[in-house]
């Protein structure tokens, strides 16, 4: 069965984007290494002044039998292994030489290590569309920005959920677009919202809506495949982009029991049932090439890695190309050479064996975690949502039952507010939801959108279980609720 | 004797850079690490997910007796090794260790290795000024993107050479920022130029001036000490920042001479003698901290390690560092702990041993280029300006001596058109000059400079000495000499 082709979305290029022209010079470059030519167009230094003869790294063997975080045996290690010289590195290792990877060129990001990450993606999300790509990135930080250049224009207006990542939004504020929020429940974004939104809608309609829609930040949601389905179908009538910027996706585990002896039985065995367990990506519905999917290493293997990589349509990441050409060029060669070799040596099965195991262990960290919330946060003001993806949960309080509301002047920040100092002075950080809270101003303004009355006195706290070894995880939120409780006079 | 503050210039900045705000995030931050408090406040992977214990690297070791291009052996050779865990590294090395650079964080760049950077930056440029520091960016492609951003706004103009890097005007002009382009001679910009366009400015003066001053691309150019002096007070008058770009500047070599034997007494010996010879920087005479330096490694040690920095006034810097938050982050923590590794082993010295030895291979290239236009270009219609920095030369070229000057409309573009053509004929690229020219179209129109008369028939091609090995250059330049010969009849 051949696939459909992407649709033709260039109506939604920026200015910036459209205006991108390539150089005389790379018409030129058609001329590089081709016979009968010495080519003295480019200013490339040789590499045999690379002070680099090989680069090695130290890294565990897959599948990983002790777990992901086990320590390295001389026994049971891969060790990678990279030459400048091409000649030396073995064939069958598929890597990037030095003299390749250390070199200017490859925007796109070095072949070998493309071609794993995109058999990757379609392993895991089956793209529905014939021409699609992915091309590298410094990240989702990065790939978010330059989506931002790509699409929107200042004084444009873009759709986000009702709390995200601040400093996405920032990314999108400084670059003069208004974010409008998407309102959300303890799911996620909701579809029927977003379609009054979008019915409602004055002036141009936003060109994207950006989310975080697997173990969300800071929410720690995760949109079901129905409601992915739902928003899906309102990207298609009203003819927006989704950027969907998932670095927690495979952070994606079993849901929370309090059983323990369930627990047990709960964990993915095959590499096939892992994959189906995963939550269906709005890019494995993309029948338009109206998704742009960003994706990276740093929470799957290290986030300073600053690899990552872009998913979509052909004609669009061209744009994008052309922006990396003038801006970040591509990701370091150090870290392109050593990832390939890792990932090269561990396989595609491998790379699945690996997170299995970081699915593995954020399932426990988060049983923990909410373990110690049941244990310790009262419930009689607090309601806890155990996630399923991602490494953040919250603790939603309701304000009103605070023992001082009326004087506070009935404002849940302010009760917020007071829990946060306590929370401090108990010795236990987490985070505000308000500091989430995306404010809707839009130019030209939107119509309201009634509130969820049941709802107005709920405030929440970001906590996460990723950053902290287990016994500080219980020991900090037990204080957080003795802080809770002292607050409220429990 | 203390040095002086530099000048409050943040009313350069563009509208992006300054309504870039600080995430209250980043307030909550400075509880990170503190004692008593479990922070729960960020998503950070603990390190022991990431699959890396060790990386290494082979290196040639300081002081490179034979050359810095020479095999490294068994018995000379300087290996990088760093551990994930901090406790494996001998802290003699300064090493920065996996768990750390493969770690979210430190914008600026990983400390160790950007006090190695500014120890450099302080022994070559010596800035007159207190306030002044350095932070990391993925190159001066991007460095300049973000000067961009920092500093210019849709609809500014900015000043550059006349003849220019495209990719960094193509850089530009996506901004929809417009290049006004002041007069060159074979030393690069010419004051007065300079200040004619200045003096005669029409609407709000330019805010920066872009300049590749050593080793000039395309040029070949180098703006001598003087010069520079001049263009600064100038920057002082007319109150714009300079952006020197300079990836060339340890390309500086000895001045080009015919005589075999001269040549032999002419090499710097003592890393004072190599310091003194570098033509002072914009930035060693900045008074003000009007100065924007971007440095990389990108020529000295290799392109592909996307490891580059920025240096100059605090303040203007802290926008960069908000700007690189929310796109970039840092540089690969690969090529981080990699080239701190070697810089750390090397030491300054050993650092400036390798510049030393790169400036000797340079020079070498340049002058086999160079004896090779004079020995097969036809000098009675080229002129021959050798270079004394850089990977380029040019050769200028009378297009008023072709023999169908007349036919071809006195139109020196279409000579040139007919030599590059001819010269891929005979199998030779060299680029046409008139690629890198830069138009002058500005908003509003700025008022007519008038043109140097005698030279509106020259054209000229750029070649590089860099890329290719010394016989397939000289077999090269044959060539491209004997296509310009019968080009002319001659």
């Amino acid at each position: 069965m051949t696939k459909p082709s992407a649709k033709d979305l260039s109506h939604h290029l920026s200015v910036e984007a459209k205006s991108r022209k390539n150089s005389p010079l790379k018409g030129a470059f058609k001329y590089y290494n081709k016979p009968g030519i010495t080519f003295l167009g480019g200013g490339l230094p040789l590499s045999d002044y690379f002070p680099f003869d090989k680069i090695s790294a130290d890294c565990p063997s897959a599948p990983f039998a002790n777990g992901i975080g086990a320590q390295i045996t001389k026994d049971d290690k891969t060790v990678v292994e990279v030459y400048k010289d091409a000649a030396k590195n073995d064939p069958a290792n598929h890597d990037v030489n030095l003299a390749k990877s250390l070199q200017y060129g490859f925007t796109e990001g070095h072949t070998e290590l493309m071609d794993f990450v995109k058999k990757h993606t379609d392993t895991i999300h089956k793209i529905p569309y014939e021409d699609w790509t992915a091309i590298a990135s410094i990240g989702n930080t990065q790939s978010w920005d330059a989506c931002l250049r790509t699409f929107v224009t200042r004084g444009d207006a873009i759709l986000v959920e009702e709390f995200s990542f601040s400093s996405a939004l920032e990314t999108a504020h400084a670059q003069g677009v208004t974010t409008y929020p998407v309102q959300m429940d303890g799911e996620g974004v909701i579809p029927e919202a977003l379609s009054e939104v979008l019915d409602n809608w004055v002036g141009p309609k936003p060109k994207l809506f950006y989310t975080i829609c697997t173990g969300q930040n800071p929410t720690g949601s995760c949109v079901s495949e129905e409601r992915r389905r739902a928003i899906y179908q309102l990207a298609q009538k009203h003819d927006f982009i989704i950027v969907e910027d998932e670095p927690y996706y495979f952070l994606q585990m079993e849901t929370y029991t309090r059983d323990e002896k369930e627990r047990q039985g709960k964990h993915v065995h095959s590499h096939e049932e892992f994959v189906k367990a995963l939550v269906p990506s709005y890019l494995s519905m993309d029948v338009d090439g109206r998704v742009l999917r960003l994706d990276s290493v740093s929470k799957t293997i290290a986030p300073g890695s600053r690899f990552g990589w872009i998913v979509g349509q052909e004609k669009l990441l061209e744009r994008f190309v052309r922006l990396h050409e003038v801006s970040i060029q591509c990701p370091s060669g150090f870290a392109q050479s050593t990832l390939n070799g890792l990932f090269q040596r561990w396989g595609q099965a491998g790379y699945l064996d690996w997170l299995i195991g970081l699915r593995a262990e954020y399932t426990h960290k988060r049983d923990v975690a909410i373990d110690s919330l049941y244990a310790h946060f009262p419930l009689e003001v607090c309601t806890v949502l155990p996630p399923v993806a991602g490494m953040f949960f919250i603790v939603q309080i309701d304000a009103s039952k605070h023992p001082k509301f009326k004087e506070l002047g009935e404002d849940p920040l302010k009760v917020e507010d007071a829990i946060y100092n306590r929370g401090l002075e108990f010795g236990c950080l987490m985070i505000p939801g308000s500091w989430f809270k995306v404010d809707g101003q839009t130019t030209p303004p939107q119509p309201q959108i009634p509130v969820d009355e049941t709802h107005k006195h709920t405030i929440f706290f970001r906590g996460t279980y990723a950053a902290v070894p287990l016994d500080d995880l219980q020991r900090g939120l037990e204080k957080f609720g003795q802080a809770v409780k002292a607050e409220f006079g429990l």
